[in-house]
């Protein structure tokens, strides 16, 4: 089975979920699994969260058609952390409209912005993001 | 204040830190920061961890002397989440010997080992991993 090595229970019922770019190696975001979102993204190969503010199966790309297409999936030493490597398909991530959801910086007085948007999310998310 | 776009509540006071090497891009470990590992870990310069076993803070290397000297600080969109581009000094990061935590994928059958270990780590950590 695919979740024996996994503690969901150490973070009740969900281990976070680190997306790399398969391409580059830019890391572009983290999310959340539980048992079931973790079955789905092996079985269909698409990146699919358990949305914690919503409370249901999410998967990536769902509205805004910019899937994760998975090409590697890891468990940690502990257990207690997946990372993915996966397909970006479509110019970014981020529902702010950035490749990568860690697009600001410390640059040791403030948070700054380490690049432009990468698309216009009002017109790929409109009020759904 | 290097804190002020963080969201510490939503998991309890800590937020998960995820570490990339910064010289290869590879993903090595996800720790996590309470505010004064986040502190600390700006003011040395050095990746400092709140640890939810232990409940205190821990600078990774402290017991290997394999730190993590911070190169770049990033946060998400929604501010729950860090990453950190770090300097490895050492042959990895992982309590088990490995380069990285996370050096076992699933095959589609089982997880498996990636890589050997690149340490000997009952040399390194004795009985305190």
């Amino acid at each position: 089975m695919e979740d024996n090595l996994i503690d969901f229970e150490k973070g009740d019922g969900l281990v976070p979920a680190v997306i790399q770019d398969a391409a580059t190696g830019e890391a572009l975001m983290l999310g959340y699994m539980n048992r079931d979102a973790l079955h789905r993204t092996l079985g269909t190969g698409e990146v699919t969260f358990f949305s914690r503010s919503r409370s249901k199966l999410w998967t990536k790309g769902e509205t805004s058609g910019h899937k994760l297409l998975v090409r590697d999936v890891r468990v940690d030493c502990d257990g207690d952390a997946l990372l993915i490597l996966a397909e970006r398909l479509g110019p970014g991530v981020c529902h702010t409209g950035h490749r990568s959801c860690w697009y600001r910086r410390w640059d040791g007085v403030q948070w700054v912005e380490t690049e432009a948007a990468s698309f216009d999310a009002e017109a790929v998310y409109g009020g759904a993001r």
